[in-house]
């Protein structure tokens, strides 16, 4: 199933805020709406963040009918980065067009639009191989049989497409690997329930359901082997922020002492913050929390606290996959050295 | 708002399964009706289902009307003992009833009956009496300012009134002690949102609600000062059955170095049992994970595991609040040592 699909005008995101009860794809025409289907989290997850405002800026190129076509397009790159704060991909994705669009700005419009699609099409390609990449690398770290846990979805539908933390599981499956996974629901907006069972059941891949609270029980059963998240934004440090619920089982994986990996594509590595606590952590609105699918869950005026993200700090962190490789203790050094490496994949 | 009324024929609960979108009590006349709230978790609570039970053999000894009570009495209390295996109080209070009826069994039967519904009624009150001593004493160890964190409800729903761990928050609230609470809204049945939640406002004591993986990004930021749970059951070594998404709260205010208490009564100890390991642990339908109000919030065939409690080992409970006590490391010889002592409440 495609995460989304651009045909050098429209863009056709998976609804994801409904899945898996309903499967509809929504057409985004206009930047507007591919801005606002990022903010009301239709499309969700920091690579497929990325690559769907690559395609709003080319979908905001395509549509330009004024006469300041520089104003117009950085204002298009605001629009983009102000629909969510946390995830770094966003930003990398958006930047990556705008200097695509500097260094040809000179150019007739027609070929200035014709290459920033071609440019967001390479970003969206760039994804999925480095995400086989990672896949392919991070294999090599789940055990031959075992039971993995991950958080939150980072899968196909949190990518241009087959995942990050997801993507390693897929990989070690395809080589035989005999994993089963429990896939925490991850509240409020229940990803893992709704995204990660939902891809893993249509990849045949076992899958067990559990409500975030019941990790920490099957650690202490030692029904856990290893502990596998993506992430939204790294530090220079290798701080990892990820969704609401990843730092507390990095503790908890630190306590049983399982490792926990974290795997993520380069362009969730943000070189220029020392350490996550430079990191914005969104705080969305509070009906989440109150409500499910309109249904009230919890006194009408009660207060609510709803960080969309946390931080892991390194410590806690047991390896990074990213496509330029596994990066390790000291996270500091070893990822500028990577930063400086030439890409294959 | 009362959890239960017994007019010494018909028990009143409060059903706490549609709370607080439906303040409604339901009418309990025989013993199945009984044993089915208990079951079907309308009460709930440790404290409150042995309180519940033990009106429950009351209200089957009103309503003999065969020819051998001696069986019958039996029956029912093993019909009772049967609804839930985790929380020791119900096994607790129908023994205690049973011990009730076998010193008095040679009597008339309108003597045992209202002698049976004489018992329930001190266990009730008992309970009641437990709750608020513990208030009295556990809420020394709350700061004079700061945010606690509880998990799912031990409050005066959970119990015959006041509550253990809300009940020492109570306290505190009354003595001017300025607490805030954090609550876990406690997945898969939403005892934090609904309940604790629900409780707390109607006292006019702060709360914020929180999704249950927010607690260590919480406790992270310094914004906890303490967390208090309940308990479902308490082995011999201090090692602590509740709430499953407990002991991952024990193992991150560990990491955090918060102190974690638990409040129970002392009809929540089991010296029966040397540690927790041989606690049983329910585990419930998977509906209650897959669905919410008849929602389906996850795909229709994914398996699910859904164990309704966990066990916290002594080593990461800081001190056990009881109406007998604050006990202490080392838990064996502490609650060995109380277990001797004339009760005083």
């Amino acid at each position: 199933m495609d995460t989304m699909r651009f045909n050098g005008q429209v863009l056709e995101l998976l609804d994801q805020s409904i899945l898996p009860l309903q499967i509809e794809y929504i057409q985004c025409e206009t930047l507007n709406e591919v801005a606002e289907a990022i903010k009301s989290m239709k499309v969700r997850g920091a690579p497929a963040i990325g690559a769907t405002a690559a395609f709003g800026l080319a979908i905001a190129a395509n549509n330009f009918a004024g006469d300041d076509l520089d104003s117009y397009i950085y204002d298009a790159g605001i629009t983009l980065k102000q629909t969510r704060p946390t995830a770094v991909n966003l930003f990398w994705a958006v930047d990556r067009m705008l200097a695509k669009y500097e260094s040809i700005k000179q150019m007739d419009i027609p070929v200035i639009q014709k290459a920033l699609v071609e440019e967001a099409q390479a970003i969206f390609d760039e994804d999925i191989a480095s995400n086989k990449t990672m896949g392919m690398l991070g294999a090599e770290l789940l055990p031959e049989t075992g039971n993995v846990l991950t958080h939150c979805n980072a899968g196909a539908l949190a990518t241009a497409g087959y995942g990050t933390a997801l993507g390693v599981i897929r990989a070690a499956h395809e080589l035989g690997k005999t994993l089963h996974v429990y896939a925490d629901e991850t509240r409020p907006l229940l990803q893992g329930a709704r995204l990660t069972a939902f891809e893993l059941m249509q990849d045949n891949i076992p899958v067990t359901l559990i409500t975030d609270n019941m990790a920490a029980y099957l650690m202490a059963q030692r029904r856990i082997s290893a502990v596998i998240v993506g992430a939204d934004r790294i530090a220079a440090n290798g701080d990892v922020a990820n969704k609401i619920g990843t730092y507390g089982l990095a503790v908890l994986a630190h306590h049983h002492q399982l490792p926990f990996y974290v795997a993520a594509p380069w362009s969730t590595i943000d070189l220029s913050i020392d350490s996550g606590a430079e990191i914005p952590i969104e705080e969305r609105h509070e009906s989440e929390v109150k409500s499910l699918y309109g249904m009230n869950v919890a006194p009408h005026n009660v207060a609510v606290y709803n960080p969309a993200f946390d931080v892991t700090p390194h410590g806690l962190v047991t390896a990074i996959i990213t496509e330029r490789g596994i990066i390790r203790y000291p996270f500091n050094e070893n990822l500028k050295r990577k930063s400086h490496q030439k890409v294959v994949c």
